[in-house]
Parts: C-alpha cells; structure tokens; sequence
C-alpha cells in the first residue's frame, strides 16, 4: 500500500473520485457553520480540533509582502508553542477559518480582531489563546463581525462537544468562489508502536481556492489532517516538499493572496511509531500527504473561476527537476495557452513561446517560501534549459511539434480540437535533454473569468 | 528644448498626440506594402533603410529561450560588423520586417528563409547579407512564403528609390493584430559639429505590439530613428535604460513572445557632433528616445487586446526606483486588478495586493537583457518592500487607502466609479517610505481578449 502511493510520484496517476470522501483520522473533530460573515448565508465558519491534547502543527505561507491578520496570528501563535519553528511548525488545538472576509489591509484593528477571535475559539475550548490558530479569506479590506463570529464558536463548541464530527461541514465553510467543497483521503499501512505490527494511517485534506492563485507559495486555504505520530519539525519538512509538487505547481490567474495558508496536523491517535525524519515511514507519509495534496491541486483547478478545462501540463526529460517543474508552470500561466486552450485550438506555437519563458525561482523566492538556497542551485532565477530543437510536444495523445525531425507536424486539426473539448487536458513536453520530471495545474481562461471578476465586490 | 524633455523623466507628462506625426528624421528612408504573407492582403513587409552609408544600430530583445529565426540573424549580423557588441549593437544599411508569419520553432529550415530574406534585401540595395537586420512577427510554427517576399522587396526596393519616404507606411507593415500603427516623434536641439551653433536633431519611433506583451526584455518590435550623430556602444547604452524605464514596464498578458525585438538607428545626417557617453548631448538624446519610447509603450497598452482603458500606474515613495518599478508592474500585470478595472470597480483590496507580489528582476532575468548584475544589487529576485500601514493608493484622483490613517477609506463608490470609466486610468501608489519612483503601462482585460485569443490561429 505505501509502495503503490509513493510509486505514483514520478508522474502520479490521479486518485480515484472514490476517495473523494471526508475518512476523518482518528484524534480529531471537525465542523462548520454559517454565522452571517456571508450576507448570502451560507457557511462560513470552520473548525478543526484536537479531541485531546495538543496536534503536531506546520503551515506553510503566502509570499506576499501584505500579510493578512490571520496568517500574522498563525505565525506567532506557532512561534510562541514552538520557537525553534520560527512560525513554520509548533503545537496547536485548533484551527478555526473564517471566510467571507479576507482580514487583510486593516490595519492594527484587523490585528486586534483577529487575536480576538482565537481568544473567544481558545475560552470555548478550554486553551491557550496561542494553541489557536486562524485562517480567512474572502474580500480585502473588510473587517469581521465579531459578534456573529463569537455566537458563531458556541453555536459550533457546541455541535463539536458532541461528537458528531462533519469533516465536509468544516470543508463547506471554507468555500468563497469555489463551486464544490474540495477534500482528499489517503490510507496507508504504518509500523506501530509495536514493531511487529503495522496500523493503518490516514491522511485527508479539505481545501479552498478557485481565483487568486498562483506558484508561490502555498496558494489558498488548505488543513490537512493524518493520525500518524510525527514531531513538529519533520511535519514541516514533509508539508513543504508536498506543497513544492502540488500547490506551488499550480496557477489559476497569476495572483497571489494576503491570505494563503496550508497548515498540516498530525494527532498521533493512530497509534503508529513515530516517522523519524529520513525513515521509510516519513517517506510513505510524505507520499501519501503529497498524493493527497495533488489531488486537492487538481481538484481547485479543475473548479478554477470561470474554467471549463483542468489542464495538467507534464513535462520530462528536463535537464533536473527544478527546470522541469519551471516549464510546465510557464506553460500552465499563460494567458494566450489558457485562450487558446478555452478556444480548443491547437495553437502549439504558444506552448513553446510559454516554454521559452520559463524561469527558475530566485534564492530569495524560495527563502519566502521556507526553502533554503541551496534548493535553488547555481541557477536560481535563471531561465529553465529549453532547445526548440530537442523539444517535442503533444497535445492530449495527439503530437503536434517534434523538434528533432523538424518542427511542426501535421495533424488531424479536427482531431485535436475533439480531443481538447472536455473537463480535463494533458499537455505533455518532451526536453530531449535529461531525466528531470515535473508537472503543474491550471485551467483556461474563459470570458466568465472576466465577468465573474469584473463584479466581485459590487 | 533638452530640458524639457529631460524634466518630464520623473514622471514625465504624455506627449501631446500632435506628435503623433510621422517626422522622418534626415538620412532614413521607409516604406511598407502588401505582398501576400497575409491572407488579409494587409500591409505585411516594411523596410527602414539607410539613405547612404552605414547606420549606427543598437537592439534589444526578448528573454524568451525559443528565439525566433530574425532575432537570431539580427543578433549575428550585428556581432558581424562590431564584433566588440556581441549582437547588441553594430552598423547597418536596413532593417526589414515581414508580419503575419513568425518565422518561430521552424528550424534550419527557418533560419535559412531568413538569411535569403536578409541576401535578397542586401541584393537589392547593393549591400552585404550582415549589413540586413531582420524582425518578423505573426504565427508562430510557420514558414515565410520566400517567393512573395522576393517579390515584395523588390517592388519596394523601387519604391524607395523613388526617394518617397513613407515611415507611416512601414509602420502600417509592422502590424498583426494592432488596431492602429504606433508611431512618435520627439525634436531637441543638440550642439552642432561647429560648437558655437546648434542643429535640430529628430528621434522617431514606429512600434507593433498588443499582445503576448510582458516585460522583460523589449516584448514587441520597434524602430526607433535618429539623426543625431552617435556610436554604436553609446546608442545601445541609451537604448537599454530607455527600454528598461517604458516597454520593460509594460504589460498586456503576461507573455513574452519568440521575436520581441527593438532596433534604434541613427543616421549622423543632421549635423550634430557625437555625443559622446556621459555628455550632455548624450543625456538630452537619451531624454529624446526615452519620450519617445515612453509614448509608443502607452500607445501599445491602450491597444492592448480587448482593451478599453489604458492603466498608468506611478508609485512615489518607494525605497528606491527598481522598487517603484516593480510594485508598478506588479500591479498592472495583476488579472484581478485588470478585472476589476474592466469592470469599473474600485476594488483596492486587490491593488494592495498585487503590490505586495512584487518582486525585483532576478540578476540572472537582468543579464538576459543585458543590464549588469550590478544593476540588480543586492536585493535581486526579492519581494519589494511594501508596507500596508504606511501605503497609501488613489483611484484616479480618489484617495481609497489611507494606511498611516487606518487604512480603508470612506469614499463616494459611484463617483469612482464614473472616474474609472474611461479610456485612461491612473493608479497611484505613494509607499511612504523613500525617494523611488516608477511607473508602468498596462491595460484591463476583457471577454473581448478572451474571445479574439481563443480564436487566433483557426
């Protein structure tokens, strides 16, 4: 079972829809409830918990410079359980998402606002204000209501005292824009305390995020859940690697947001060992944290604002992994690839042009981002390794370009463009130059894109 | 005269649109026709040439790793007569456009097109093969019908014998998917051979280019025209900082095409003496390209695809220039923000966000465009400094953030929005904390763009 999860990651196949389901990891409790942070009335506050003791907690964070209130909070109340983590990993009881307002631009009585509202979750509780920590999204510039928000967490302490934990409710509550709540389980077989046996481990993540979303960094609102026994520090270093395949592989418009968090919890309730870092159970956690954040990826460029096609672009024989990851992020980002793609119209020359543009993260991205600069090498914010001549390129199962016997081929232009008409694209490149693999998600920009954003606030 | 024009530089006003006028400086001659690369039967092949003699020839061009056959002649052919300038600058007798085919990802056989297509012009004007600089833009992955072209130069090459100057003509050959040609003029006064009088000394510019549109480098074709009497190192000096503060600066969709090329020219014809690097002339002639530049980069956003508003958005305050640049760029490249915008909504939530995306150039992007590493500094590749409660944005002359007063502002919501409702839109940004300063181009996004993009090549 861990062989075959980890086995899917040199270009994973797609989870089945099956485990689209909410298989909640033993040690935690979940809901969501509308408090009227919304004016449509739908769900808009979520909690995830500790049903006892405190969760091994990492989060990984927007690059943007604005930082919202919530992701501000996250960060010190991480800092204050843990200080060695530096807001990246600590100890927590409970995560609580507001949505409907984003708590950003509002200056120090958006901050006041926030560390209120963990006070009030850490009082119905029972915990320390820091071992509280916040996520929000929705508009800029807006502050909460903080009355609704309070009779929000009792109404919800309540519902979670008994027991009826609603993993999909918590996942509702997170949505804005997103037309379907997004969550992913994984189940993998660990070594237990005991070493003779093994106990089954899950990992399930609920998600939101359809617009304002762009590599890098961790691109949205993301809580992932795993029973598995993990410390602080090695959870942090299993998210960023997950987040550095998946989320920061994937683009729906080229904005990134004030607000974007992905914090990962670990209970320990399964009873495993605990991963040590490098052990092979770290590895088949990692796989299993990362197969079901791609899947949660897929699924919110799948639903991205005004989308009709998930594209995943793979791309392989790059000169490494960074170059390979670089392309097919180029080529998912781009606007004329996104029209064309809308228009299913094998415009295979905007591919290239998108590949040619491809760029390798700078040091101080990757720093932002929580990597270090070694991750980045000697070519940091270079341009990624591509040779018109080497490169082939194929659209769905149809090759298009092969620079090697000569550039482009002709093809069945009808065929193409049948196969372009449906829910989900795979454009695939060929470097011709190594054995570096990587892939990313987006979606195609449609005139809905434009509607839906030309009137979000008004 | 020169003062003028220099003082405009630190947000320099807009020329007025009576420069709009095609002044041919002294020691050029130019024209356009159809000859049947489009199927539009449009105008398709320009040539700007010398009247006798070698010009002074300096060029940028795309960063793009796919490098389109005429930016790879014209890079060669320049290293050819300087080899000292490695492809960035040189003498030449002509430039020759040819649009509505790319000559892009086709290969040797491309590249040998392009040569016979630089051999016939030189035939024609009885210069040698790397005295011809070529630029060429349209769909990519198709070949260049060389029969027409022959033909084309040849009635052209009667044309300008004729001694019929018609830059506006070249200029209506430059286009593709351009509504209008783009053309600017700009005249100063420079010391004369003699240093007790002076001579009038004109710089003119034609430009192409409404999308695929993105800084950096130069991101479409230009030709820019000067009788001013320059080298070709100092006019490449003069030409890089010009297009460092205007097309570098201008976005339309966040791709940078396979053939971005800008050339300037100058003939020595009016009479001036050299200007010399660092000398005043020097300087005034800079202020002249830079005006110049500046006015077709407006003129290409506010043509931009599907657009109706033309986005400036200026930023004051900032620590320092490349800082300014970079949260200016930021925040018109922002789909949101150009959504928004489209939309007549003064959503300033999400300008604030985009100015705390932004990110400097970095040294390895610099390079690539020719600028040294020293230029990047030490801060290459990391976010700029944007802090929310010291930021300050106005919508048109509407203050909408006030972050030392608290941030979000009262403001009458149908008066911007009427503000917002026209064909050019300013966005300021004051930061608050230094002297930097920079502005950057762009446009809103619209269905229009979505739709004439999804519909290009069918």
């Amino acid at each position: 079972m861990v062989t075959e999860v980890a086995s899917l990651l040199a270009f994973p196949s797609d989870l089945p829809s099956g485990v689209r389901r909410a298989i909640v990891p033993a040690g935690f409790i979940a809901g969501g409830i509308a408090c009227g942070i919304k004016s449509s009335g739908r769900p808009d506050l979520a909690i995830v918990a500790a049903l006892e003791g405190p969760l091994a907690a990492a989060a990984v964070y927007t690059s943007n410079r604005v930082l919202a209130a919530p992701v501000r909070t996250t960060q010190a109340h991480l800092a204050a359980t843990e200080p060695a983590g530096g807001g990246g990993y600590g100890w927590t009881r409970a995560v609580i998402s507001t949505s409907g307002c984003a708590n950003a631009a509002t200056g120090t009585a958006g901050e006041a606002d926030q560390l209120e509202v963990a006070g009030l979750m850490a009082a119905a509780i029972d915990a320390r204000a820091e071992e509280i920590l916040t996520m929000s999204t929705g508009v800029i510039g807006t502050r909460l209501p903080l009355e609704r928000v309070a009779t929000g967490i009792v109404g919800l302490a309540g519902v979670l005292g008994s027991d009826e934990t609603d993993l999909v409710a918590a996942a509702e509550a997170l949505r804005t824009t997103d037309s379907v709540a997004k969550m992913s389980s994984v189940t993998i077989d660990l070594p237990a305390s005991d070493p003779a046996t093994t106990v089954q481990v899950r990992v399930t993540g609920i998600a939101k995020g359809v617009g304002m979303i762009h590599p890098q960094m961790a691109t949205m609102l993301a809580v992932l859940l795993t029973d598995a026994t993990v410390d602080p520090a090695t959870l942090h270093g299993i998210l960023r690697a997950a987040a550095a395949g998946t989320w920061d592989q994937l683009s729906v418009d080229g904005d990134t947001s004030t607000n974007d968090t992905v914090i990962l919890l670990a209970s320990g309730a399964a009873g495993a060992a605990p991963a040590a870092p490098g052990s092979a159970a770290a590895g088949a956690l990692a796989a299993a944290v990362t197969a079901v954040a791609r899947d949660l990826a897929r699924q919110q460029a799948a639903d991205g604002e005004g989308a009709t096609t998930l594209i995943t672009c793979q791309v392989s024989a790059a000169c490494d992994d960074a170059d390979a990851r670089a392309v097919a992020r180029a080529v998912i980002s781009s606007s004329l690839v996104k029209t064309a793609i809308h228009g299913r119209d094998p415009n295979w020359g905007r591919i290239v042009a998108a590949a040619g543009n491809a760029r390798l993260p700078s040091a101080a991205v990757l720093e932002a981002a929580g990597l270090s600069r070694d991750e980045a090498g000697a070519r940091e914010g270079s341009a990624a390794t591509v040779d018109p001549d080497l490169l082939r390129v194929a659209i769905g199962s149809h090759a298009v370009f092969d620079g090697p016997s000569g550039g482009p081929l002709v093809f069945d232009r009808a065929a193409v463009r049948s196969a372009m008409d449906r829910t989900e694209l795979l454009v695939r490149l060929d470097l011709g130059l190594g054995a570096g693999r990587g892939e990313a998600f987006g979606c195609d920009l449609s005139e809905a894109y434009v509607l839906e954003n030309s009137e979000y606030t008004t």
